[in-house]
């Protein structure tokens, strides 16, 4: 499989020590749900949210520790959507990260709950944390962005496009607008908001980032629809072969296998060209791609 | 039954007015989630929470336009929190302000991702909205004084620590301590919201009107309680005798109905007493204070 460099492997570290240190601890009341947090959140998943805010900020010149904040509350807001996702009346998924869901290892009013309280620790973090310096002009602005990417017309309005469309006939460009906001809002946001954190930056920096963003998000989706086939449980971490068991549309099954893989190559190129007229200092956002468009798990 | 006056009717159906305009329509994708949205929230309620913003308001010389916002925000936590909490995996209820409740109109999955999509959009609002003038200073306060208040430390650590204690035998403090998080930090969070909107006010003021708070909030709780025993399912809007029939810890359990009803007396003439250096500009709150604990619903 191919690997993330000592860079990015360090961001990954980096990240994990944020997530543990803003979670409340174990001890601290309510017990069962601030444990429950901390089990979904910590020791597991790639963390391609966080490393995509660390190394857009490598990109625009942004000490690292200005990021923490904004790296952790996307981490937090993907984890609540993943242990929302895999509950009973939804996707119904037994294996996450190769643990337990959320609600097999507690029970599901933990699991909605802790998804829940992870919402409002995310907002939480961006409203009033003193660990990221930044005026309260542009924290308003992080708030914002992350709220509107996560909701109706986000993250969760994606989840319940895909929910309304299982089992039904989905066009391409239908599946694509289902994908764009289910997971290509968050991804996005991560890009956007490590850019409303930077002094500096161009309108055309911002757009070829937001177009890069845009192009690795569904390649991320894209790649996710092979992998359900390609795969083996363990390597997922998840239960391969879920999609065609709940007759879900995917990528292959529309466009078949090979064609799905060219799109990934497709859309993995373009990308590449939006980062064009960026240094070296965007050769992690480059990394990031090669990763997700390679990656086997 | 005790009524309100003309005053707080007329924040009633401003409230109806401003949530109806800051909820998507439901012709807008995902048009499923945006019903279910608008079905939970509007038409429906005490809106004790926004009354409590207005009235607040009243006392401390806001003007109402710029309390809109925040009493929305608030009310859109309050229904998303009901909207969870009326799942089968949580209190399973049918029914909720006379209507079916979310998951019975619609379905599980959308119940959830409705709940989840109000929280964000709640705090969307605060961070975005055009329609409250306010610095950013002051709406970060704003932000990160109801995400904490209805996260794990707040009114969602409350939920855990009644699902956590059904069945068992509790203490009044053990009762106290689950009903100051479940419904009294979002109700506190009312009145300190609306004193973070005010240009002036001094800090005796507003510890008067936090007590002023946590007196009616707890007050609120036990008079719920008891007409869970007295009242009946078509006055409540919703199951009457749900607390026993689950067996839960209330008031009357521990204390009897008798001390029970004492108790409210109390916290009402407590709760008065923190008023009287307002003067005839803070009886819209004492009118809430007595339609608390008279309320037949």
């Amino acid at each position: 499989m191919m690997g993330l460099n000592n860079m990015l492997m360090g961001y990954q570290q980096r990240i994990e020590s944020v997530l543990d240190n803003v979670l409340p601890r174990a001890t601290l009341n309510p017990t069962q749900l601030h444990g429950a947090m901390r089990y979904s959140v910590l020791e597991g998943g790639k963390r391609v949210r966080p490393l995509l805010v660390y190394a857009t900020g490598e990109t625009l010149g942004i000490p690292v520790q200005q990021l923490d904040i904004v790296a952790a509350s996307i981490e937090l807001i993907h984890v609540y959507s993943l242990i929302h996702d895999d509950l009973p009346a939804m996707d119904d998924d037994d294996l996450r990260r190769n643990k337990p869901t959320c609600h097999k290892q507690y029970d599901e009013a933990i699991a909605i709950l802790a998804g829940d309280a992870l919402q409002a620790l995310a907002t939480y973090l961006l409203a009033s944390s003193s660990a990221y310096h930044l005026v309260a002009e542009k924290r308003l602005q992080l708030i914002g962005l992350l709220s509107l990417a996560s909701g109706s017309r986000g993250m969760a309005g994606g989840q319940a496009i895909d929910l309304a469309s299982t089992g039904k006939e989905l066009t391409e460009p239908e599946l694509e607008y289902m994908h764009i906001h289910k997971t290509g809002a968050l991804i996005r946001a991560c890009i956007q908001m490590a850019c409303i954190c930077a002094d500096d930056i161009t309108d055309i920096q911002q757009h070829n980032l937001d177009r890069f963003a845009q192009c690795i998000g569904l390649a991320f989706q894209v790649r996710d629809d092979i992998l359900d086939i390609e795969s083996d449980t363990e390597t997922l971490g998840k239960t391969q072969g879920a999609d065609i068991a709940a007759n879900k549309v995917t990528y292959p099954s529309i466009l078949g296998l090979q064609c799905a893989r060219q799109k990934v190559v497709d859309l993995h190129t373009e990308a590449l060209h939006y980062l064009a007229d960026f240094d070296g200092a965007a050769d992690n956002l480059r990394h990031i791609a090669d990763f997700i468009v390679k990656r086997l798990k």
